[in-house]
């Protein structure tokens, strides 16, 4: 009878015998139960929402009282009436364990909530970041014990928080003190805590309890785009994304290209690092404007990108990324102030996080693509592929993880293609030939119909077809050589060899013609023998640096293959299959994981553990430099054929038998064969 | 005979037996010898020089033999032909212990050698600056090993001098990559380290052995005037000082003035931020332009200055300092960025250090002062009094120091004078009165001899003579008062009482005439009856301050008294305690401590540990707040009297005997007695 109240928490299942009395928030605490509170327990966050239960629980073999529970006690009666507390709530600041209860936490009271995404490919994230909302009570000054106002509101966070020693950039310093007699000595302070040591940061006050809530933005930072993200730091819903063109593209296409620039101008490097910085500040206030959030509530932010932006963004001269032995001014994360990287349209004092950069070609990108796809917690031997102008490969299980970078160039985003154009609207996106007639039918960006469904043409709209982008290439490719309109050696027939007429002379070489809008004042959109070549030295590359980590793994087949990037996105398995992108798996052992660098971003910003955890997983990637290991070459000159010179695709033969055609004149096969030997389907 | 020999090194006395062959630097380090090195051991900065002896050491019962170090090698050989070895020293690094020996380390080869000041008041400074210089190797990148240039560098500096973690500032990190590759992979370093917990910070990187010196600015910011120092971080040299207006000045001339304007003005405070950070740079840069020393070199500041200055410095409004409780906004010691200062002249990422404010009207450079007078290390209880507009006082011994601030006001300055004028040439700073003809004779700022010496006119010059300075109307007063022109309530006698002419009726009242400089186009110059209160006032509230923390001590008189600060440093004890500026004590009990709070910067500057000292003793000050003490009020109106309404002044009376005279007329002792009762000498 006299035994201390049981209590059970779900869904945690933790338990525990607490004194009669005892605040269903302090019971939380003491049985290390995850139970929300900003304002200390003071009722007024609302964030502590608890469910009790009543009636027989049989799985605990427990009864709970109708009054288990103090009953609705004045503060919660006012925060009802003023806000509402839904059916069944109790705020577990102000009920009181009377007897054995049975208190359910729901998801949005729990602090390390997952955030749960709809999209499958997704991972959940749990929520842990680095900056929080704290509200405190500050004692007044007293003259005749002086003590400057931040350092008791240094000890009231210490004391009710269990947070110090505090770090103030001057900024905050200077808006402490009215903060505090605005508020009446009742504040909230916006704390940055790093994963690691180091003290905790003051990044922002204010009078009272602030409602307002706080956001961060995880940026994707690539040599073409720069993403960004702008994300709730208290459910890390994702408000608003926006994306702007890289202006350093006016400097270089490619990185390569701007490491040159930065090589021949005298500050060729710091015009470059300054216009990126503009850009990244540009896109955070639009992004802010976008999700109607003041700018600064923008607290932090996180940055993905590959090494040579990498440097640029952080102000260092890129040039030894583009010699030998390709050597990072720095490898490892980095946790600095947002004004370092003068972003000035956000919170003045927020924080910046980028990721650490795997190896000289290997970057921060590569990294949170790691952190997103998580091979070290795979079972299956997992290929993961970011597919970009340089493509990104990971390969590894809870084993161990290897990576690698392949200079693909920049055909798969439609770069060094005749008709080749980023994806944007206008843009072929997929594309199938017939299988009979060698008739194209294709699909545009920013129309759903294909090219052969009534109403086409006026959905396509003014713009027009406007040429093709990555993954149309890679598709118009796959298809000409699935329709016998192209060989194993990536010769282009003739219309007399294939028997399509749709093939036209072009030169000493034909091309395909895939539409031409020239009736219209459009253009002629075809594909070139230059084409293909471009795309089997962008596959190539990709082939052969996947084959270096299976050897260095001792490997010749992998369980999984995973495509990230935005362009990833977009690839048909099966196409990037007949190209010989990929190595030979099921194709339901083929997926995509979106923008997996972007993911990882959103995962570090959300979820400061994961910033530890990536930091330590890095060190544990063995590294692979294709640049200097014959071995790649190797791989690269049999990739080159179509799939592949000598590699089996036993899976692929499963899912598709490719035309044995020869187009070249002094070729055993002899020329004209292709259509006659073209299988149905 | 096989014992390992013996090694002790003077002057320190340290002793141990080391293997033979060991190297004079690793029998330093193992025997905790301080013995400096900037290169590690490597022959290249020659710190570790050393003197070994040889023949019979008495008082150690040793004999050294001639070959008890090895003989002269290689690198030794190089070093003398290239910049000359003094005789009888050795390389530490290279001599080799063979046999029993006694070694000298000169004070230039100790890093915490004792920087000892010529001037009987300074303090001796313990060497151990926070920022030094380090010579590191560090290892080449490897491509198959991937690791940033920075983690490389760090683990050197982690294994060959014990330090780390690292935080590096963007604009060094983007330093690195060079610096390592134009040295070859040899680079120095200048490392900043807090006395207290955090991370080691990399301010600076140069290629090879950088031999050009480190540089730190001391700097004393007061209310009117801004001074520096500039010391060698090596050696603790101050290479040159220089001192520039405040020019906050144009915003008040006092104190509460400009806490008035910030008050007034929106963006009031921010402005007056920005002149004194202006001023502050200008003040650096010239500085370096002095020393001729490169602006870079100087990587560390520190700063001492009253509460308001400290808020302004930080940019904080300082509205909260006018007002009771006087709260400041923060109390602690700050270690900053100097950029965050917006120090540009200096090197970018130099370090700021502010000492910690004691109370809301004892600030930063009463730290200084304690740090420099030490009260907590004497015997002898200490009233140290820092003179200026405000007075910081400091009473105690080592059983405990208390802590106020007084406004004396700006008369002590020259200020509210009706011929006063800062401490400059042309200004009265000494004044005698003949007792016997009540004639003044004086001495001018910028002319050594008196003015009744022989050349005094021609010596003075063309500038003239201009007004009374602070030390100058002291004298002026107290003089008048021993010559009988002024009675103890501070009546100035007229010419009829005293048979002085120099007294001249001025209104109701009398003023002496000091200096007629009309004839010859120049000002007529008195001490005016106006001029004797606003004395009164000034050394009443001193008076008051001082007596006050002696009531809260439980004390009726002090063992001694120091008078620190820039013009503390030029009154005349035995002025100051006619006029009862100060409690009663031997005359050669009151010393001068100099510009104390400049001393207390510097040795901030030079010695980390005192940082951890004066913030430890900060917090063990009991502090007085004299604006709200009904106590003060009570002694401010006894010590109106001149030197005292009730108090006795029995050591004073052993200097001289003051007149007994009354100018007021419904006084007792009636009217006209003074010049008969003067007493000779």
């Amino acid at each position: 009878m006299s035994q201390d109240p049981l209590v059970i928490f779900t869904p945690s299942g933790k338990r525990g015998r607490v004194p009669r009395g005892t605040r269903v928030l302090d019971a939380a605490r003491r049985l290390g139960v995850d139970l929300d509170s900003v304002c200390g327990g003071r009722g007024i966050c609302s964030k502590c929402q608890v469910t009790p239960g009543s009636g027989q629980f049989l799985k605990h073999g427990l009864h709970v009282a109708q009054d288990a529970l103090s009953p609705w006690n004045a503060v919660e009666a006012r925060y009802d009436e003023l806000r509402g507390l839904a059916p069944g709530r109790r705020l577990g600041c102000q009920a009181v364990i009377e007897s054995d209860v049975v208190i359910d936490v729901p998801p949005e009271s729990q602090v390390h909530r997952q955030v749960v995404r709809k999209e499958a490919a997704q991972r959940d994230i749990r929520m842990d970041p680095a900056t929080r909302l704290h509200f405190v009570e500050v004692p007044e000054p007293d003259m005749h014990e002086p003590s400057g106002d931040l350092e008791r509101l240094a000890a009231a966070l210490a004391a009710q928080w269990q947070i110090g020693p505090l770090d103030v950039p001057l900024p905050v310093l200077a808006r402490i003190q009215p903060a505090l007699r605005a508020g009446k000595w009742r504040v909230t302070v916006a704390v940055h805590r790093d994963h690691g040591e180091g003290p905790a940061r003051l990044v922002d006050i204010w009078p009272g309890l602030h409602e307002d809530g706080i956001y961060g933005l995880a940026v994707d930072l690539g040599s073409t785009t720069i993403a960004a993200h702008l994300c709730d730091l208290d459910d890390g819903r994702v408000l608003a994304s926006a994306g702007i063109m890289n202006p350093q593209i006016r400097f270089g296409e490619d990185l390569m290209s701007r490491v040159s620039y930065a090589m021949m101008n005298p500050d060729g490097d710091a015009e470059m690092t300054q216009a990126v910085r503009r850009a990244i500040d540009t896109l955070a206030a639009q992004i802010a404007v976008d999700a109607e959030v003041d700018p600064r509530a923008i607290v932090e932010t996180v940055f993905v990108c590959n090494p040579v932006m990498h440097h640029l963004l952080l102000g260092i001269d890129p040039v030894e990324l583009g010699q030998a032995p390709f050597a990072l001014a720095t490898s490892g994360a980095l946790s600095l102030a947002a004004s370092e990287l003068d972003l000035s349209a956000i919170n003045p004092a927020a924080r910046s996080y980028i990721l650490p950069c795997i190896a000289g070609h290997v970057g921060a990108d590569a990294a949170a693509v790691a952190l997103s796809e998580d091979p070290f917690a795979q079972e299956a031997l997992s290929l993961i592929v970011d597919v970009g102008t340089n493509a990104e490969i990971l390969l590894g299980d809870r084993n161990g993880v290897l990576a690698c970078s392949s200079p693909t160039g920049p055909a798969f985003e439609g770069a060094q293609i005749s008709s080749g154009q980023r994806a944007a609207a206008g843009a072929i996106e997929a594309l199938r030939i017939d299988r009979e007639t060698g008739m194209p039918r294709f699909r545009v960006i920013g129309c759903p119909l294909w090219s052969d469904e009534a109403g086409f043409e006026e959905a396509v709209g003014a713009g027009g077809i406007t040429g093709i982008c990555g993954s149309g290439i890679i598709e118009a490719v796959a298809e000409m050589r699935m329709g016998g309109l192209l060989d194993a050696s990536g010769l282009i027939g003739s219309a007399a060899q294939t028997g399509c007429d749709r093939l036209v002379p072009d030169g000493r070489t034909h091309s395909y013609v895939v539409h031409d809008g020239r009736p219209d004042g459009g253009p002629l959109i075809t594909v070139t023998q230059g084409d293909i070549r471009a795309i089997q030295l962008a596959k190539s590359a990709l082939y052969a640096g996947a084959r270096l980590l299976m050897d260095e793994r001792g490997v010749d087949r992998v369980d999984r293959v995973v495509l990230a990037g935005a362009f990833g996105a977009h690839i048909s398995p099966l196409h990037a299959m007949v190209l010989g992108m990929i190595p030979d798996v099921p194709l339901d052992k083929v997926t995509s994981a979106g923008n997996a660098a972007g993911t990882g971003a959103r995962i570090a910003l959300l979820d400061r553990e994961a910033r530890g955890r990536i930091e330590r997983d890095v060190r544990r990637i063995h590294k692979v430099e294709t640049a200097i290991e014959p071995r790649f070459q190797e791989h690269f000159i049999a990739a080159n054929a179509i799939p592949h010179a000598t590699a089996q695709f036993p899976e692929l033969s499963r899912e598709v038998t490719l035309p044995q055609v020869n187009f070249n004149a002094g070729g055993g096969d002899g020329g004209g064969g292709g259509r006659r030997r073209r299988r149905r389907g």
